[in-house]
């Protein structure tokens, strides 16, 4: 196993990759970070800014014993690098990407590669694009998908996890394939919405097309994101495409059942349809951080040292929304019996979760942190 | 015709009718401010407020003697409420209304009606709702849509205007159904789209669900306005119909070419989507204020005084998003010919309304203001 200190490698350096960067040099103890972008001035912009300590000239040099590699690249490039980075590393270096969707990378990857790879995305982003852009504090208080599958090796999901806590985001863990709905949902296809709004109205008739000017600030607010980067956007369409699909069609069918009750006049049909939008908004916006300044509980998980173990575990607490605020592993003897050990706020929390996880099959002791 | 300081009625004082009562009490120099509403807890409260300066017993005392009546009702109500405002006051009295919606209310009115009925609709709102949450400056440069139709006396138009220009928002002419597709699109659609999009996220499988909390704030934005007021959405919706279920129908047109094109990985298709949105957005939400600051122009229209004229070219002028600062009527001999005057800010929007003027059939003369 390399030791932890050893260095990370962050392939295709835009905002994301040089914010990685950035995050990783300050804040994460990373004795060295190499880069790699098959764009010269990337490179030297990323080694000025101090978003790398080292612009390499190929992937092969910025991952050259690395323990962490981020792939950064455009989303269609991502499991062609995936296999790639895989292939030229050793079983203690996990690969991960910071991709929007995951179906695409995963079906590519063979059982034995995945259990170095894991998904990431950290939801969040800015204005502007390009390593000039890239900002240390970008992750700080995001939400950071992490898809664990069942061939996830437990120490490189640890380590993974501790990184992206100490770059300040906070790790979710979620399947791949539940990730990528959920993704559909939240963000392709209200893109998608976004632009047909906008495409809709541009195609109307001029009167209308001039008054919309007039119209305040809620279709602007609606449309706000319509039309931002093409190129991107059809690509993480592509790289989501069956998630997209199905949300799409299903969604239709959710518009096409409103459509149906305004044409006949059902007053009672959209009363419960508005109803149950205020009731569901309610349930899924509720504040993250209801949790904050509970006192922290540790829950010690008994647990082989094999795969699997993480995922079902990590994943069952993400799914209930219990945020894992910190991990540690202590392995057992090869291939023997080790403890997990995780931090969660509040004594309801920690109940919970200690129910989850016996649920999924291991033996679990919750303690408050004194 | 009335003195111009005549009455003002307001009918149902909630947020709409109580800033409406306070912002022609304190800016518009109207005598006095007569309101009537079914609760009397919100005719006692409007007093208190100074909402209005009489709280009336009945509709039909609060609109005797009125010059102006602005129905505020809930928008099933308004239609009813036009026929009877209508049938109750006399030659010279305006009604007007601030329904989101107006074709039904056109629809109930026969072509005598629509002599003194004009459509208004401000487009500003607030979170809280009911008269205690109205405020005097509501209006303050909001967009006022007015809706004159072929019948509209152009001096009750006039009058109208004034009052909506007096309360500090900026009227734009519309017709009727122009404005009803107008905001079917811009508003009553989006509501739709965002509490669908609530109940299918809501409807998916717990762990989407539960992960769909920490999916960061841009859901949050989108879905903002869904399962707000129930009861009056659902109303809207209805007071709509025939716009809002062809918008939608339209709507899912455009959803579906968008889902054929991700099931069949069609970049190119999507590629020129996306563009057409970013392209369709600058155009659609270009600056309403970039003509602020020039300098203003009079445009001075030979008009018989007789009804449609008002209509055409207010609507001309408002289609072609060609704001109204100020709007005079000069009438001519009973049945004579007048001149209708306009100021315009700026000598481009002077030219193009000129022009506009002209395409309708009537002469006109620009000229800057000394």
């Amino acid at each position: 196993m390399s030791a932890p200190g050893a260095p990370a490698a962050i392939i295709g350096i835009g905002l994301m990759g040089g914010s990685l960067g950035l995050a990783l040099r300050a804040r994460a103890g990373v004795p060295e970070v190499r880069g790699f972008d098959p764009d010269a001035a990337a490179r030297a912009e990323a080694v000025k800014l101090g978003a790398v300590d080292v612009a390499a000239g190929s992937l092969e040099e910025a991952i050259d014993g690395a323990s962490t590699v981020f792939l950064a690249a455009p989303v269609g490039q991502l499991a062609e690098l995936a296999k790639q980075a895989l292939s030229l590393t050793g079983e203690t270096c996990v690969v991960t990407d910071v991709g929007s969707a995951k179906g695409v990378v995963m079906a590519a990857l063979d059982r034995s590669e995945r259990r170095r790879f894991i998904g990431g995305h950290p939801v969040c982003g800015a204005e502007r694009s390009g390593v000039g852009a890239a900002r240390e504090d970008l992750f700080e208080g995001a939400t950071y998908f992490l898809t664990p599958s069942d061939e996830t090796q437990p120490a490189l999901f640890e380590r993974l996890h501790h990184l992206v806590t100490s770059i300040g985001a906070h790790p979710v863990a979620i399947d791949p394939e539940a990730h990528d709905s959920l993704m559909a949902m939240v963000s392709h296809v209200p893109h998608v919405l976004a632009s047909a709004l906008i495409n809709q109205a541009a195609g109307t008739a001029p009167e209308g097309r001039e008054a919309l000017r007039s119209a305040g600030p809620s279709f602007a607010d609606l449309t706000r994101v319509g039309g931002a980067n093409p190129p991107l956007w059809a690509d993480i369409l592509l790289a989501n495409r069956s998630a997209v699909a199905s949300a799409l069609e299903s969604f239709s069918g959710h518009l096409n059942a409103a459509r149906v009750a305004v044409e006949r006049g059902d007053r009672e049909w959209l009363l419960r349809f508005f109803e149950q939008a205020g009731a569901g908004r309610g349930v899924l916006l509720a504040s993250d951080r209801e949790l904050e300044g509970e006192r922290p509980w540790r829950l010690s998980v008994t647990v082989p040292d094999e795969p699997g173990v993480i995922s079902a575990i990590a994943t069952a607490l993400g799914h209930a929304h219990i945020n894992i605020e910190d991990l540690g592993l202590v392995p057992g003897p090869p291939d023997g019996v080790g403890e997990l050990r995780l931090l969660v706020a509040g004594q309801q929390a920690a109940e919970r979760a200690a129910e989850l996880i016996r649920e999924v099959g291991y033996g679990v002791r919750a303690e408050p942190v004194a």
